[in-house]
């Protein structure tokens, strides 16, 4: 069984609006109310997938009853702890005549320590018998930079891989606990060695496998860089290699949540780095050609895994 | 006791962005959810004027519920029919520094026969004890145009003044049942008469007179026009006034509901029109000036007060 921790979901509510009128009144076409948030997306993602999965979600007021209403429909497996505040909510606008979206996305809830006392016996108790833990999204107000390196150590200790996908101080914390793997974007990269890293495209290469393992040196095992339309970077210890998915279209929210749960799948399954890679980029590739983050049609899905060219790099 | 029914109430979020980036992400300074819809806020203007006032709400859903606890906590009396469906929201983006607000609303959820049976025993059996009925907003998809009407008769039989505020076909059949008072604003008035009524201000006043002189004709025993910053119009058969504020500055959403709550307040206290039109005009000032539907400041409402001004436009 594969543990997703979503410390910070989101109900993300989607309004289609043929023309926006950004001074006016606007009826919606169409309105979506999804559970969201990076954890939420990936245990999803690996429920879809068939994998044993369990989601630990801290979540309150009336948004987090219609996320928990939601996966129990979805038939996702899930513990909540149950917070004072209220989970925050993203707002899509959808303008289908200029192909454009604008987001607003809440603050969120303030965590206090019981709450997080009550999460932590909960994570503890489902830790013995899971196979891998993910740790994916942003930490909420009022809690430690650290939760989520306490979290990887915790994991450690019961010999738990666990696999971090978050940024800021949240992902420099998590780094130094030494995790299996983490998966920064391009921006989050840089953030985390603390100096620009050029990327324009497939020319910046070099640089980005030199800031990925500056990265890796600090503690994880492997550090996979996920750098959209040109795909992959993965820097391990037994080699590097790229994988790049044939095309990626569609709406890129949810497509590195998608990539984490295959790189976690293909780990708990044993597979080699050049198939794990495969899978997690096709997976990222169905979910970007997907309407829902989370969602992906098995046959895009399919389609994608023959597409992707995956190149060995060497021990660079 | 004043009798409000709101058929389809919403959860008016809005989000204060200081400079909204409309093909962006966009983090929110301030999130506000607060109950709404033109029922809710008439009642909540009735609950702050210290009126005895019973709310009849249906909804259903999370956001139902939300609608539920506000309305608890601000004490505003409530009475709700659950339906399956759940209760729309409203989103408005305010971009704080273009001042320029961008509303969504969402189309609701549709009503069952059933479930308006149900709403039916509940205002019944509320009817018995109320001094007037105020029917305010739209009808929810899934009910009868006529729905309004017969709730209007349903009154008229219990000798219970009735006060329509809505539009359209809704509007057209209410006024035929002969509502003690509709209070259209000018585009609504010139849907309900079938044709287009200038207004570009003072000059065109007659023209307006005369359109509420047509459509009072039609059954309902006074008609309040309401013409923002111009005032309030009322032809009734005791004679027609105009009711002019000082000055009307702020946020135009729910003065037209506080203009409607101060009308049903001052019929029921005995007031003379003019004076139900100096309260009525003053509520809608003062609500106008307030950051959200259904609020006064009590100083704004008694300074607005002094600033009516009432001229009696005779018997035209």
């Amino acid at each position: 069984m594969i543990l997703v921790v979503a410390l910070n979901p989101a109900l993300d509510i989607t309004h289609q609006v043929e023309c926006v009128d950004w001074a006016g009144v606007n009826r919606p076409a169409s309105v979506q109310a999804v559970p969201g948030g990076k954890g939420v997306n990936v245990a999803r993602t690996l429920h879809a997938l068939g994998t044993d999965v369990l989601l630990l979600v801290m979540a309150g007021g009336s948004t987090g009853d219609d996320i928990r209403l939601s996966l129990v429909a979805a038939g996702v497996p899930s513990v909540f702890t149950e917070i004072a505040g209220s989970t925050r909510r993203t707002f899509a606008v959808l303008d289908t005549k200029r192909n454009q979206v604008a987001l607003f996305n809440e603050p969120g809830p303030t965590i206090t320590a019981a709450e997080y006392a009550r999460f932590q016996d909960t994570f503890h108790e489902a830790l013995v018998s899971c196979d891998a833990v993910i740790l994916s999204g942003s930490l909420p107000a009022g809690m430690p930079a650290s939760t989520y390196a306490d979290l990887i150590r915790a994991a450690a200790t019961n010999r738990i891989p666990s696999f971090l996908d978050t940024s800021g101080d949240a992902l420099r914390c998590g780094v130094a606990a030494r995790p299996t793997l983490v998966k920064p974007n391009h921006g989050e990269l840089g953030l985390a060695v603390g100096r620009v890293v050029p990327w324009a495209g497939r020319a910046d290469l070099p640089a980005v496998v030199e800031a990925a393992h500056e990265l890796r040196a600090r503690g994880p095992e492997a550090v996979v860089v996920s750098l959209g339309e040109a795909g992959l970077l993965a820097v391990t210890a037994d080699g590097c290699w790229l994988a790049v998915p044939e095309a990626v279209t569609g709406n890129p929210t949810g497509a590195g949540d998608a990539v984490v749960a295959g790189l976690a799948h293909g780990h708990v399954l044993g597979r080699s780095w050049p198939e794990r890679l495969r899978n997690a980029a096709a997976l990222g590739a169905a979910t970007a050609a997907a309407a829902t983050a989370g969602e992906f049609a098995h046959t895009d899905y399919v389609r994608a895994l023959d597409g992707v060219e995956v190149t060995d790099l060497g021990r660079l």
